[in-house]
């Protein structure tokens, strides 16, 4: 044990993605360091967690004197595993990342990465995701990475408002070209689905899922107008998912009871 | 092709359980019924989507004259591949459920019910999700059937606003002791993991997720207030995860930006 922040990093393209070593990398000197990540990709999983079949945690060597952990579940299942049975406390700090690809937007919400973040913020853990604009396996992480390093120093100095977290997307841009950071909504957008429909040596149908993401909303304090025009996007994120301003609007409602007292 | 109203249904319980079946028969006469459920339970799935695998569509002939298919895929992943491939229109109503067990509060966030609806209302559908406080295959969905119906009238008379979607919980309470419905906000809460960590006959651990749900929020605004308090709640929900009051905050911090231009 040491005075030092605790730090759980998490991911959801698996333990052995390039980009969750650039976050181990990018901000091991701010405290100590326990990696528990999934032990396959784990993209789109949304908030899933697992109960309906057992978890598995194996301890690796994949990060020399950091603690590391690969799970079988999904990431949120990571994090809660993390903080019961690895940690045993609930960590200073919980970044997951960096993604390989975006999660701005309505991305969110079919986002793993985002996911545990949400997990951790649940928990009451101060909490944010990361994701680089750049699928490629062999995606350049420095910008981002110095980026994740930046927002966790402020994480750790300031915390965050209770209830929130951060999601934070870098452009697939150089730190020359890079325009600094912008604090966003998230744009109003979706994936308009475009099946691709074949068929199997049976005769039988399948179906793949593609997309074209498409985005309604021309604001520039979005996270899509931020990313598109050089910039970093952080988006506060809250899992309290009330419309409060509906409320009022629904209690005009007339729905019936039968024996109603 | 009717001027009826076309009415999408789906769950995450699977398109055999008791629940599904329930909605169908409180709805059926409000409009044309396509139901396009899981060919298998999907619980706890969050806003999973499949990506990594191609999805099978099958017809069933488990509702008589109504239109039915199972699907492979998640919750989510059976609304895009209605639109996309079954309906080739956006439905007048999705309606999720009835599903077996509460997804009130954070349950929201976990809940393959749910996040059908939120899909849903990402197309642009008006959308709701129902689920009953009773976990039992036997449970009975008379009263939630009852409220279901209603709330769904008035879903087409009224429309929702863009963005915003209904998680409806039904209390385990015959008619007589139900007390009405309220519009409400989402309980802050949580649940508190504790793995059931055993070994294998290898003498390796595996974990089974359990856990204590706990109210931090004694509002009586809540919708975990009202359904201890005998009635059904209506959440409005919205899949804009932005929270907008921290933006000020975070928008003081100082992020530095090596080569910042």
């Amino acid at each position: 044990m040491t005075d030092k922040p605790l730090i759980l990093i998490t991911n959801d393209d698996g333990i052995t993605a390039p980009g969750i070593r650039a976050l181990v990398e990018a901000v091991k000197d701010l405290g100590d360091i326990v990696v528990v990540a999934p032990d396959s990709p784990q993209s789109a999983m949304g908030h899933a967690v697992t109960i309906s079949k057992p978890l598995r945690l194996v301890r690796t060597n994949l990060y020399g004197d950091i603690p590391s952990y690969q799970c079988s579940g999904t990431p949120a299942d990571c994090v809660k595993l993390a903080v019961d049975k690895v940690l045993h406390r609930k960590p200073d700090l919980l970044l997951s990342g960096i993604n390989h690809g975006s999660n701005s937007s309505i991305n969110i919400l079919y986002s793993g990465t985002m996911s545990a973040a949400m997990e951790g913020a649940i928990e009451g853990i101060t909490a944010a995701g990361f994701s680089l604009c750049d699928f490629s396996i062999d995606a350049d992480f420095t910008l981002a990475g110095k980026i994740a390093r930046s927002v966790a120093q402020n994480m750790l100095a300031n915390g965050l408002p209770k209830g929130v977290l951060l999601n934070v997307n870098i452009p697939k841009l150089t730190e020359e070209t890079f325009k600094g950071t912008k604090v966003c909504r998230q744009a109003l957008a979706k994936w308009e689905e475009e099946f691709d429909e074949r068929q199997d040596p049976n005769g039988k149908n399948y179906y793949w899922l593609t997309g074209k993401f498409v985005n309604f909303d021309k604001g520039n304090d979005t996270d899509e107008w931020a990313l598109a025009n050089g910039y970093a996007s952080i988006v506060p994120v809250q899992f309290d998912l009330t419309a409060h301003n509906a409320i009022g609007l629904i209690n005009q409602w007339n729905i019936e009871h039968e024996n109603k007292h």
